[in-house]
């Protein structure tokens, strides 16, 4: 017995991206110390306020099922959080309560796309977009950027992909580039959305930690609250990775029918997370400033240690947790640099060609390792390339 | 903007089943009082042990990102908790936890189906199956069963139903009607299966609520662990339906595969999570016959007051949380009697045609109150019916 052909075909290559990452833990639980500046994950642990929080929740009997769109009181707190940060009304019939911003993803899509539309997103990408797309049954077809423009899409490639499809996905603070979109990319993404009749679903997971500017989240545009998706998460903003948190901002409707959806795929959330969620979103600014801090900073010491090595090329991250570094100077594909960087010194890293082909050559670094051990990583990492680049 | 059709179509009739629960839950909100004996939720919380264990685990820094198929601690105790039960070699290759038994439900189907294909499942049926199956993209067909014999599927109707089909979702203990499948019943599906070619989905998720005979896992069966995948959850087993917490029994291959979906539609369950339900796994036997204890109870406390009224006729269940009863006598349907016993009496039940064709003229009895107030519900239920029923 075989599985579905369409399970097998979510990852066509079968390589989905997560080769060295998964090599990287091989080597940690063969008890081999590897330096991961990989994955997404902030170095610092759930606050111990949150887990308190949700340990209340559980112990005083929020162990039963939830209503599958979410708790009111967080459904609530979104969308005025929503509200007063992007000016767009937003009640609790705009919000879909998820298992995580992957599932709002994948679920976002099911909602915009039947099966064979063209779903189009921006290359480079996180690892995840074409098979999310693809499980759903969509058609995935990129859009590719350069590093040269720092990865904003054009009109013209816009309104070219556009033509055929259903839906656009955009990702601003950007993973894995830390390019966030200029206004003019934001209006042309969403003129292209309007003439084309696309769905806009916008990933904002990172839309806490901007380094430059302010965010600007698209459903604000004119006319685009009626078909503008927002995929949020506290993942990153609240150091939440592994509570599985996220939720969906979209029209009243959609939520109706993504419910459904949810009540045949997850069956609702955990209240007492969501519990430990609404705690989280109430701590306010100064909490979600506390936790983008560390990467913040990292940002500026890595910049500082790149500019040391002529040969490579950082493209300065205006947001989020990564920095994108170009190794094309080497002559190794980022997934060679990345292989042969793990070898020999332990520190590993995501290749460029896990976020497509527009990243071939390039390498992202993940700023999630205390200050110190990044900056002796990064340096590492750098004489290394600079070596191979001069052999 | 419209929502894509294919999830428009996940409930066509506009009615998914839910319409009498979600009414009650409006009352409740509304601060009158209803007892619900809807959804399969234990009256008990998740025991503080269990809440005590998933809190140490968090304040210990399980807080990040997991494996997508799980913990390897929990997949070994699943993988040798089934080896147990059921004499068949399951390894930590054949499990993937899933956020709950519904996701592993939906995720199951994907794996088996191709968009298009035929998905049989049995009625009466769980209220979500059907929409399961077409929120996968394939095609949802019952098998018919009926009252009179218990609700076992006939092997001409298996038979039948099977020639143009690709997968088989079978529940035992079954909801709503309490029926557990003999051992005949299950030799004519395994072969069944094996003749057509047909992925097997088990959903055992009330394997430890057995009151009569002992529980038959189809897997078990010889040549079927190729083809078979089963669904657990502690959700009904130890009264953690607020934990999300299930898994997949699947081959090797399946497994594989299924965990490439996982991360593009879920990216893994939470640590913490995992941990209390390795703690609650490692509690054994005891502590869930303390879990199913009241169910039978109560079961034989509603047979002796159902017998007392000989208009209405019960289908005894030999196993899970639910009773069955006929009330054809008082020619309304599950429905209109459901709606009926909630605006006069407050009580809130699941009409039988939330489950099909088959429990059309049934409802379904959650034996999820505690004794005394069950045992007065259900007495004005019976005598309502039966007032009815002399009209």
């Amino acid at each position: 017995m075989q599985p579905s052909q369409r399970i097998q075909d979510i990852s066509p290559s079968g390589d989905n991206g997560w080769g060295l990452f998964l090599q990287a833990r091989d080597m940690i639980a063969q008890g081999i110390p590897v330096i991961e500046l990989t994955i997404g994950e902030p170095d610092i642990r759930t606050d111990p306020s949150i887990l308190n929080a949700m340990h209340a929740s559980a112990l005083g009997g929020h162990t039963g099922y939830t209503n599958v769109p979410g708790t009111t009181d967080l459904r609530r707190a979104i969308a005025a959080r929503v509200s007063t940060r992007t000016g767009v009304k937003t009640t609790i019939d705009n919000v879909m309560i998820t298992p995580g911003g992957q599932s709002a993803l994948f679920s976002a899509h099911m909602g915009a796309c039947n099966v064979g539309d063209t779903a189009l997103y921006i290359d480079p990408f996180y690892a995840t977009y074409p098979g999310t797309i693809r499980a759903t049954g969509a058609v995935a077809q990129t859009i590719k950027t350069q590093s040269e423009n720092g990865f904003q899409p054009t009109a013209a490639d816009l309104n070219d992909a556009a033509s055929k499809a259903q839906s656009l996905l955009i990702n601003s603070p950007n993973n894995p580039t830390g390019s966030t979109y200029t206004a003019q990319t934001m209006q042309t993404i969403a003129e292209t959305c309007q003439n084309h009749n696309l769905w806009l679903i916008s990933d904002e997971v990172y839309d806490t930690q901007l380094w430059q500017g302010h965010h600007i989240s698209p459903r604000a545009l004119p006319h685009m609250a009626e078909r503008t998706m927002v995929i949020g998460s506290l993942s990153k903003s609240h150091a939440m990775t592994g509570s599985r948190l996220g939720w969906i901002i979209a029209p009243e409707t959609m939520i109706e029918h993504l419910t459904n959806l949810a009540t045949h795929t997850t069956y609702g959330v955990q209240g007492y997370i969501q519990d430990a969620a609404l705690f989280a979103l109430n701590q306010g600014h100064t909490f979600e400033e506390k936790v983008a801090a560390p990467f913040k900073k990292r940002r500026d010491i890595a910049l500082g240690i790149i500019a040391n090595f002529p040969s490579l090329k950082a493209i300065p991250p205006k947001g989020g947790m990564y920095i994108m570094l170009d190794i094309r100077a080497t002559g190794l594909s980022g997934k060679a640099f990345g292989e042969a960087l793990l070898k020999k010194h332990h520190i590993a890293v995501m290749p460029g060609e896990s976020f497509g082909q527009a990243a071939a050559g390039h390498i992202r670094i993940a700023m999630t390792v205390e200050d110190t051990k990044f900056a002796n990583a990064l340096t590492t990492l750098c004489q290394f390339a600079t070596d191979l680049s001069n052999e």
